[in-house]
Order: C-alpha cells, then sequence, then structure tokens
C-alpha cells in the first residue's frame, strides 16, 4: 500500500529537481516522469527510509543511497546529474540570501592538524588506486587540452608547459610549489625549464612517491619534497606555484597563505594559483564534502582576494578553464570505469559507486557552470618585472622574452 | 625670518615624501633635501600660505599650488611623482585601515543626474583640445603595445583588435557599447568585424562627433550612437562592451551594472570591461577627483565582482596591463607638451599646469603599481558558448574558431 505521504514526497523532489526528464519509481511500483518524452535515467528508490532520507537532505543522502544500492539508477549518470544543476542554478539568490550562504561556507576549520586530516583521509587511500585511472604521472588536477579533441596524458603536459610559461621561468631560478601531490609538476618544471624546486606536501604517501620519481628520474638535486604544510614554507624563491591546494585551505586561511607568499616571493618574483571556484559563494555540495574531500570549499574569485589585496599582490592574468576539468572528468572517469573490478576487489562495490558519482557529479558541474577553475597569475605591486604581454604562452617555440619600458 | 612653524612643517612634508631625493625650498630662502646625491627635482614653495596648506591637505593642495605657481617645480615631474607613489606605498595596511578606506570609498554618488555632470565637466571641454594630443582617432584609454617600443597610434589600433579577438565577435552579430567616448571602438568593431553596434555616451560633445564620423565614413546603417545612460540600454545583445566607463559608474552602482548587462545580453553572450583599477581600495587622488575628473573611482578587483556575481556572471579572462598605460600616457604626454603654446591660448597657464601634472602623475600611477588597468572578459555562467582557449588571441592572421566539446 503506498500512503499519501509516500506520494506527496516523490512529487516535491521531482518539483525540486526541476522536474527533468527522469522516471523515478517506488519499491512498491509507484512511478513518477514525463510521460512522452524518453526519460534520460531512471531513479528507483528501493525503501522509504530511503525516500524520507532524501526528502530531508538530498544532497548528502542521494550519494550514500546511490552508493549503497538503496537507489540505482540506470541512463545516463553524468546527464542526469547534469540536469539537476541546471534546474538547481536557475533560481537566482537576492543580496540576502548571497549573504546567508556567505556565512554558512565560510567558517570550515583548516588548522595545522585539521589539514593533516583532511588531506590524509582522500590523498592516502593508496596510490594504487589513483594509478588506475589518473594518467601516467598522476595530475590529480585540471588538464589543458590545446583542442577539445586531446588525449589526457598530452593535456596534462600542457598544463605543466602552460603553468610554466605563465611563469616566465628561467634557468636558474627557484620555485617553491605548495601542495605538490605526487611531485610531476616540479619535476616538469626542473626537467624543462632548469629551475630548482621546493615541493612541499602533508600527504605522507604522495610525498614518499615523490622522492622516489626525483631519485629515478636523477632530479633530486634539483627538486626537494618537504613533507609539511605550505605555513612553514622556508626561503625566498623566484616563484611560487600551487596546483589544486587552494580547494582545501579554507577561505578564513587565505590572508595567512597570502603572508606565506610574501614571505618567500623575492621583491620582482611571480606567482601562480591554480584553483577550482565558484561565480557566486556556497558550500561544497554536502556529500563530497563529507564522503569525499572532507574541509573542500571552492572560492569565488572575491574571496580569493582575501590572498592578494592585503598584501599589494597584483593580479596580472587570471583565465578560467572550467570546460577543460569536464574533460578532464570525463577521462579519469573512461578509465574508471575500465578498472571498476579492480577497484572493487581493492575496496568494495559502495567505493566504486561512491566514486563513479563523485567523478560524475564533477563533470557535472563543470560543464553546466557550477564550478570554474582559475589560474591566476600575480606578482608584488611594485613589481615591473612582469610580462608585457601574453604573447609568450602562446608562442610556443619562440624563447620567452622578458621585455621591459620602465 | 623663518618661523620655527615653517621649518617644522616643512621636515614634516619632507619625511612624509619619505625622504625622497628632492630638494625643497621656501620663499625666503630655507632648503631641505639631499645634501650629497643628485636631486631629481627641486620644489620651490613660493608662501607660508602655499606650505599651510601642503600641510593640511598635501594631496589636494599640490595640484592646486602647483598648477596656480604658488610652488614651482623644476627637474623631472614623472620620476618626482613616481618617488612620492613609491614612498607613500611601502606602508602596509593593517585590516581596519582596509575597512576604513573601504568605507570612505564607497559613498559617492553617480546618479543619472550627477553622472551627466561629472562627464560633462571632462569630456566636455572641447573635442579641439582632446585632438591636440590624443592620437588621430582620439581613443582617450590605456593602448596595447604588442611591443614595449610601438607607437601611439598603432597601439590604439591594436588595443581594439585585441578586445575583439577577446570578444570573438562573429559578422552580423550585435554589440552594445556602454560608455563610447569619441566612437572609435564601435566604427572599428563595425568596419573590422562586420558587427553592428549600438553605442551609448552621455557627453553630448562625444555623440556629436561620433555620429558625424559614422555619416563621414558610411558606417551610420551599421553603428547607432545613443545619448543616453547606460541604465537605460534597451535590446538584446551578442556582445556587451565598455572601455573606460567603469571609473565614473561609482561602486554603489556595480550591481546595477550587472543585472542591466544580464539585461541586455543573449544566454549566450560574451562581454568585456576595460578599466583603471586598484590592488587595494583607495579613493582617486583627491585633487584628480576633485580636479580633473568628478565622481571617478578606480575598482579593486574584489569590488569589480559586485557586477558579474549577484547576476552569476563567469569571470573568463582578465588581463592587466598597467605598464601599457604608462606607455600611453607618457606619449599623451609628449604631444601635450608639444602644443602647450595652443593650449594656453585656448585657455591659461594655469590649465596647461594642472594637465601637464595630471598625465604626469596618470603615468607614475601606473608605473609604480599604485594603479592598474583591467580587462575582463565574462559570460552568462551557465553559456558553454565561450571560447576553448585564449589562442585565437594571439594567433591573429588566422581565422578564430569557435570549439566546443559539451
Amino acid at each position: 500500500m503506498v500512503s499519501v505521504l509516500d506520494k506527496w514526497l516523490l512529487n516535491t523532489i521531482y518539483r525540486v529537481i526541476g522536474e527533468a526528464p527522469v522516471r523515478i519509481s517506488l519499491w512498491n511500483g509507484t512511478k513518477i516522469g514525463p510521460s512522452l518524452e524518453m526519460p534520460i535515467a531512471h531513479v528507483h528508490i528501493r525503501s522509504r527510509r530511503a525516500l524520507l532520507r532524501l526528502f530531508i537532505n538530498p544532497e548528502l543522502y542521494f550519494g550514500d543511497a546511490y552508493s549503497n544500492g538503496d537507489i540505482q539508477l540506470t541512463g545516463d549518470l553524468v546527464q542526469f546529474l547534469e540536469k539537476i544543476y541546471q534546474g538547481m542554478s536557475r533560481s537566482k539568490r537576492n543580496w540576502l540570501q548571497r549573504q546567508i550562504v556567505h556565512w554558512q561556507a565560510r567558517p570550515r576549520c583548516n588548522s595545522l592538524h585539521g589539514s593533516k586530516e583532511n588531506i590524509h583521509k582522500h590523498y592516502d587511500i593508496g596510490n594504487q588506486f589513483y594509478r588506475m585511472w589518473l594518467d601516467k604521472k598522476m595530475l590529480y588536477t585540471c588538464a589543458y587540452y590545446p583542442s577539445p579533441h586531446g588525449m589526457l596524458e598530452q593535456a596534462q603536459e600542457e598544463k605543466m608547459h602552460h603553468i610554466a610559461r605563465k611563469l616566465l621561468l628561467k634557468p636558474g631560478e627557484t620555485v617553491v610549489e605548495a601542495g605538490c601531490g605526487w611531485g610531476s609538476l616540479a619535476l616538469h618544471l626542473a626537467r624543462h625549464y632548469g629551475v630548482k624546486v621546493h615541493a612541499y606536501n602533508i600527504s605522507h604517501q604522495q610525498i614518499i612517491h615523490a622522492r622516489q620519481r626525483a631519485r629515478e628520474e636523477g632530479l633530486d638535486k634539483h627538486v626537494t619534497f618537504i613533507e609539511d604544510d605550505y605555513r612553514n614554507i622556508q626561503g625566498k624563491f623566484d616563484a611560487f606555484v600551487s596546483v589544486g591546494m587552494l580547494e582545501h585551505v579554507g577561505v578564513n586561511n587565505y590572508e595567512e597563505l597570502g603572508n606565506t607568499i610574501k614571505r618567500c616571493l623575492k621583491e620582482d618574483g611571480r606567482g601562480l594559483i591554480h584553483s577550482i571556484g565558484r561565480n557566486q559563494p556556497a558550500r561544497m555540495n554536502a556529500w563530497i564534502e563529507r564522503r569525499i574531500f572532507p574541509g573542500a570549499y571552492p572560492p569565488t574569485l572575491r574571496e580569493t582576494m582575501d590572498i592578494f589585496e592585503p598584501e599589494n599582490f597584483s593580479v596580472l592574468d587570471v583565465e578560467n578553464i572550467r570546460l577543460h576539468y569536464a574533460l578532464t572528468l570525463r577521462h579519469w572517469l573512461e578509465r574508471f570505469e575500465k578498472n571498476t573490478d579492480q577497484v572493487g576487489n581493492m575496496f568494495d562495490e559502495e567505493f566504486v559507486r561512491a566514486w563513479r558519482l563523485y567523478l560524475a557529479g564533477s563533470i557535472a558541474a563543470f560543464s553546466t557552470g557550477a564550478l570554474q577553475l582559475y589560474q591566476i597569475v600575480f606578482a608584488p605591486g611594485a613589481s615591473n618585472k612582469i610580462p608585457w604581454t601574453r604573447d609568450h604562452i602562446y608562442r610556443k617555440e619562440e624563447e620567452a622574452e622578458w621585455k621591459q619600458v620602465m
């Protein structure tokens, strides 16, 4: 027997997701969805408990129920999630709502110890797992595709060149990297641009892996991997670079990050921060924040100004390549799907579904504009040793030139 | 007889300007300045009244006294002003100071009527005057120099192409321009990119001039010049462009500007705003704001987000070309100096000195990093009709390509 409440809950959920072309069915056979149009997905809710939890906190419990099997989805998961994002983005926020979201979003704890815990949860679940679906060099951030028909391996190489060119690195210069992942960028910069790199990371497994690679590649004299927090960076460098760390820093630590950069950058140095971001302030999706990325928060451009403004940095160049992240994630998901048996053996089926949902949901977030990907280049405000134009980023064959008038 | 007060005032002023290598002398022969080092300028204060006023409000009265001759300066005016800017920028502001400056800086009145008054004061002082020192096409905004050895005329052409390329304009598209000056950009876009342009301006003299040029160049069927405020823009367009208007809009009108852009831009449209800006919030130099540019305020990047964030625009590309503005201004000042006799005849010597100071001071502001020049490209948050990379801006000979994956 279907209760009136069940039907009402089902209808409400359907309205909340913007009446997307989705068919939803309940454990007892009740159905809702487009009658004529072909649905892009079929969602089956297997129990009243799942329905109730979905109603109470859809953002959190959809992910949980999808992972544990209480909700089954057939059809196109990415398209389904894109429709959900599009439905949600249609409502324009007023000033008060923005302030509330802004206030809600700010207080998150990424103290020295908290950061270590948060990072350990995500990045230390096993290099073997990431090796199954990332590129060979294990870059776990947005790639740069010169054309949308590019391949992942090449696009990750291009991303590293793109960053190096933006920083106008010269042989013999020194670079500090905050949050270095498995070490690929640091090694790339040393190999191709002749710079010395100090690379920081608080993920133990990543640092072990990176050090081994440095030795294997004969670059351990040029790249030093340091297992420590970015706040403890020591020394003065020609360039600061951070790719995919800002998401884990927390808005209330941005001023301290800016202060750290100021402290470790020479007067005529340059910096680059590569980070997921947003057009409007909002918390990370509750499920991803709880189950996948504890402590993560993608900032708006306005929020990132807490890094630059107090220290009088000049923002020189901002590029938004969110569609490149959607494509990177498509390539990751493709590889992930080819290895689900192995992942299932290593963990379990719930883990497989959770990570599938995370990757598919991230594609949807970038392809619908719910998330952005910013690369921000900056320099101390008084420095005139800044690129004259951005030509050098795009004229790859020629030597980068430092032109100055002043 | 020199009073103790005079000496104390003189010493205080000297300390405030950071003990720059400048010699200052008083009406009675008292001197202060470097004893060994060669001074870059010699400032002569001709009366106690000028000294007192300089002490009370140096920012405002230095300009007034320089203009009316109460202060005489020999030596390098630009270098002198650069030293002053560098001295002032050395002090780092704390959080409270930033809030105070921020609060002070915000409330400025650019109502429909107030804007008309403010714009009239600056832009309607005579096209003949501007013709004497701007380029032939009369572009009164930062040029774009592919190389720092470029010439003004060519760099202004390049600037217009740079903007058109960033907007990825296609023949047959429609463009709305807010604050069109003497009409050059609108005419350029119609001529070279085959677009139809609606261009708005509230300066009567500029609109008259622009309409005449459109007729002379046979472009009056493609470009419509409208003497009205940007807030009254009517219609839907493929692109929005505004070059050098934001400085006159006032921070408290940014949200309304964003709303206007949202209203007049198609769902897959693109926008570009070109504006003077700052790294940290601060009022316009008091003298320039009072005597040259009433109501002007260069915003920080953070402040510009009031335009984009509430309407869920995606910021796609920010370029800071402040050194290009220093160079543009050098070229303007050079031409201005060649025509000071004519300017003196048209107005008077006080006017000549005031404009010399304004141009020299602006060079110093851009070359020391006190002012920035931002070009911001944006698009509605849900649009995927955005450039795949920025390659097309730099590969000039090839056709701009619209690549999409999603």
